[in-house]
C-alpha cells in the first residue's frame, strides 16, 4: 500500500512558511482592518464558524474577552436561518471565520448581522468568496490552497491571522509573533519521534478524550475534531472544569487523556484537574513544555507567550492524527462522508 | 442485587410536581426580576454556567436571541478566574446558573461581572448560597432538595424558571407553560416501553452521538453528558450543522445516533442532517412528535410549543440514561468519581 495521507502531511509541514507569508504580506492588512473596528468602538463581538473554523474562533474569544476586555459571544446560525431572529447588533462586531468562505448559513448570518447593525468581518482564506462579499470588511489567512479535508494549515493561520487582530487592535505591531515560523519549523522535526510513540500508544483506543483550559481549550477542541474524522476515534473535549462536572465519571483505565497544557496560567490550571483525572485511572498524556507544571510531556513544546502557543500546541496533534490514521489502515486525506466545503443552512 | 437508580428514578418522576410548584410559587419572582431586568435595559447577555446548568444556559441563549433578539455569549469563567480579565461589561445582563449555586469559579465570574459594570442575575436551586448572595438578582427554581448525583428535576426546573423569566420579560404572563405538568406525567408513563426497547438496543454501544438543532441542540447536549456520567458510554453531541462539518466521517452502522427533533422549525432543520446520517449507515433513534418532519420516532414526544419543547423531550432521555445504566449492572446514583457539588476554580 503507498503512504495515506501525503496531501495532510504536507500542509501540515507547510504551516510555518504559510505562517511567514501572512506575517510579511498580512500585517499591514490587519492593521488596516484593527483601525476599521476600532474607529467603530465595538462593545461586543460574536463569532460566527462551523468546524475547524470554530475553534479559531473560540481562540479568538479567549483573546477579545482577555486582551481586550470585551464580551464576547458565539452566534447560533440556526437562530437566524431556522428561526428568523434579527437581533439588536448595533455596536457589536461580528467575525465569521470560513476557510472556504462558502458555507450558506454563515453568509446568511452575517448579511443579517450587517442588516442588524453589525460591523461584520470575514476571516477566509478566500477572498473571492460569499462570505467575503456579504461582510464590510475581510481578512484573508493567506494559507494558499488547502487541499486535504482535514484542515490543518489554514486552521493556524485563522489563529495568526486574529491574534494579529487583535495585537493590532490592541495597539501592538504584530513583531511577538515572529519567531512562529522558526519554533513551528523546529517543533514540527523534534516531535516526529514522541508523536510515533504515542500513535503507536493509541493504536487500539476505541476513544479519546481531550482537556485544556484558557487560551489551550481551543486546541483541545480542535484535536477532539480531527481526531474524530481522520481516525473515526469517538474523541471528545471537555475544558478542564466541565470535566470534573460529570465527564469525570466515564474516565477509567481504559480512556486514554489528552491534555493542552499551553504555557504557564494555562497549565497551572490544569494541574488539579489532571490528579483528578489520574486518581480515577485515566491514561494522560500532557502536550506542554518540559518543565510545564501539568507534569512530564509526551508531546514536548518549547516554552512560548501563551497567547502564541495555540499556534504551536496544535502542530504535534495535527501529526498525532496523521499518524493514528496511518497506524489503522484509514487514508486522512479521504475520510468518508465529507466533501472540503460542507454547505449547511 | 437491589434496583439501582433509585433516588435519580424518584427525581425524574417528580418533575411534572416541581414544574406545578414553580408555576403556582415562582410565576410572580420571574416578573419581578424580569421588570429590574427590563428597566435596565441590557443589550447583551451573558450566560456562566457548568455541567447540566450549562446544557440549560445553552436553552436560555437560543430564547433570548430569537425570542428578545438580543446577543448572548456564554463566559469562559477561566478568562476571569485564570487570566484576570476584567472586561467592559455596562449594559450586559449576566446571568449564572447553578443547581447549587456553590462553584467558587461562578461565584468569583459573578463578582467580577458585577464589578466590571453588568446587571447579575443568579438562578439556582438554592437561595441560600454564595452564587445568590453574589447577584443583584436571584431565581428560584423551587426543585427541593437533588439527591440524586445526575441532575435531572434541577435541569428542568431551571429550563422553566429561564423560559418564564423571558416570557415575562416579553410582556407574557406565562400562561403557556400551564400544560407542561399533565403533558410531562402523561409522557413519563407513555414513553416507558419505548424507552425498555430503545435501553435494550443500545446495550451494548461503546459510542453514543447525539444531535439537534435550534432548541433542540441543549436537549442533546443534555442527553450526552448524562448518557457519559451515568452509563459511562462516551457520548458527544453535535448540532446538525457542525456534524456535517467534519464528524460525520465518525458515523458508521456501529455508531448509534440520538436526534432530538423537537418541534415544528427545529425537526424540519434536521431532516437533511438524518438524510446523511442514515446515508453513512447510522442507527438513527429520532426522540420527536409521531408525525414530525425528522421521521418516526423511537421516543414519541407530544407536539407542542416549540418553545417549550425542551422540557418534555429531555424526559424520555433521562429515563434512557436510567435504564441504559442499570442494563449494564451500573448505579446512576453513585456515578465514579463524583460528588454532587463540583467545586471548580
Amino acid at each position: 500500500m503507498s503512504e495515506t495521507g501525503t496531501v495532510m502531511a504536507a500542509e501540515i509541514a507547510e504551516q510555518p512558511v504559510a505562517w511567514s507569508r501572512l506575517l510579511e504580506g498580512g500585517r499591514s492588512d490587519a492593521v488596516r482592518v484593527a483601525q476599521a473596528v476600532r474607529s467603530a468602538s465595538p462593545r461586543f463581538v460574536l463569532f460566527a464558524a462551523r468546524g475547524t473554523s470554530d475553534s479559531a474562533a473560540l481562540y479568538a474569544r479567549y483573546l477579545c474577552e482577555t486582551v481586550l476586555g470585551l464580551p464576547c459571544g458565539s452566534v447560533s446560525p440556526s437562530t437566524v436561518t431556522v428561526y428568523g431572529a434579527r437581533p439588536d447588533l448595533r455596536d457589536v462586531l461580528l467575525v465569521a471565520v470560513s476557510q472556504s468562505g462558502g458555507s450558506p448559513d454563515l453568509v446568511e448570518t452575517t448579511s443579517v448581522a450587517r442588516e442588524c447593525g453589525a460591523l461584520t468581518l470575514a476571516v477566509t482564506n478566500t477572498g473571492d468568496s460569499d462570505l467575503a462579499r456579504a461582510a464590510d470588511l475581510h481578512l484573508d489567512v493567506m494559507a494558499g490552497p488547502e487541499k486535504a479535508v482535514a484542515a490543518t494549515k489554514t486552521y493556524t493561520a485563522e489563529l495568526l491571522a486574529l491574534w494579529l487582530l487583535v495585537d493590532a487592535w490592541r495597539g501592538g505591531d504584530g513583531s511577538r509573533a515572529d519567531v512562529l515560523p522558526e519554533l513551528g519549523s523546529a517543533l514540527l522535526e523534534s516531535c516526529a519521534p514522541e508523536v510515533g510513540v504515542l500513535a503507536a500508544r493509541l493504536r487500539f483506543a476505541d476513544t479519546l478524550l481531550t482537556t485544556g483550559r484558557g487560551y489551550s481549550y481551543p486546541s483541545a477542541v480542535e484535536a477532539a475534531l480531527k481526531l474524530t474524522e481522520t481516525t473515526y476515534v469517538p474523541a471528545r473535549a471537555w475544558s478542564g472544569a466541565d470535566l470534573l462536572h460529570g465527564p469525570l465519571a466515564a474516565v477509567d483505565a481504559d480512556t486514554p487523556v489528552l491534555a493542552a497544557a499551553g504555557s504557564r496560567r494555562g497549565a497551572e490550571a490544569l494541574v488539579d484537574v489532571l490528579e483528578r483525572v489520574r486518581g480515577r485511572g485515566g491514561d494522560v498524556s500532557v502536550v506542554g513544555p518540559a518543565t510545564g507544571a501539568a507534569g512530564a510531556p509526551a508531546l514536548t513544546l518549547p516554552d512560548v507567550d501563551e497567547e502564541l502557543a495555540p499556534l504551536l500546541e496544535i502542530l504535534p496533534l495535527q501529526l498525532l492524527c496523521l499518524e493514528m490514521a496511518r497506524a489503522r489502515g484509514l487514508d486522512p486525506d479521504a475520510p468518508r462522508g465529507l466533501a472540503k466545503v460542507t454547505r449547511t443552512r
